[in-house]
């Protein structure tokens, strides 16, 4: 079974979000505008009540996220995936981190770039097309996300909530 | 802010259903396999909390709920959707019945039938089609949810889940 941990931004975010991934996005919809914190990892489906409960203490320590989508940035050339910059803070880093060292399976596989994804698959020529215009367009909203969720993926590639986490501590 | 309780059956069952959904159900896209415990209603952003804590409440009285697929039938004439019949028990209809009450806003519509949709917004030849082959196949599928979650919806008529409630209680 394929888990991740993930924060939704306020549903007003993740409309202006799919205004672009209704387009660009050949994820569109699989799952509503996310925040990944941990990437997929596979486990056993006897697992998962584990890793939530390590989850929930967490998410027990860690308060709101403050959240600053600053502007449209692009992982080209590592891929053609578009997306609000979500500024890296000290917060999000140590969630992030204590994520991966309690839940002890499947490292990083890159630096943690908090972002939302709003274009992915593109075609290099789409990819320079769209990236200036979405870039000049830009974004800069700031907001607080007061809960995390442990999301499944089902066999046609759509995630499921398990389990949402308030953010109840003063991290 | 349009909001919903539903329960995810397991993912199998989600597996199942989205064999048929990916053909036959015009919203595959916007929200994974699900039993709608309390039809969507309207509320201002600014309620959702506390209509959380009502669901909440209700979620700690009640235990894992015991759910039979035992076949697939329509609401023709009414409408043309498919779907898994999931029997309907003292315990299912008492919760539709305490989350209707407490949450006091929008009334149901229909009697409640607990069901899982499959195919909908068919042509009535698509239905007449469809639906004698469904049946035959039928479905016959025991199990336990033991958490429902509350939902929003996007502009774009996808859902999020808010928050999840495990059925810690005896009822």
């Amino acid at each position: 079974m394929k888990l991740s941990v993930v924060a939704f931004p306020s549903k007003k975010l993740q409309d202006l979000a799919n205004t672009y991934r209704k387009r660009y996005d050949s994820h569109y919809t699989k799952i509503t505008p996310y925040i990944t914190i941990k990437e997929a990892f596979e486990v056993d489906e006897s697992q998962i009540e584990d890793i939530s409960h390590k989850i929930k203490s967490i998410a027990n320590k860690y308060g709101p996220l403050k959240i600053h989508a600053s502007k449209i940035s692009s992982f080209f050339p590592t891929t053609n995936v578009i997306y609000f910059k979500i500024e890296l803070t000290e917060q999000l880093q140590n969630i992030h981190d204590e994520l991966y060292r309690e839940i002890n399976i499947g490292n990083p596989k890159h630096v943690f770039i908090p972002h939302i994804t709003i274009a992915r698959d593109l075609t290099a020529t789409e990819h320079d097309d769209i990236f200036p215009q979405l870039r000049m367009i830009g974004i800069n909203e700031k907001e607080e996300i007061d809960r995390i969720h442990l999301i499944y993926q089902l066999e046609d590639g759509s995630w499921t909530t398990y389990e949402t986490y308030k953010l109840t501590g003063e991290m």
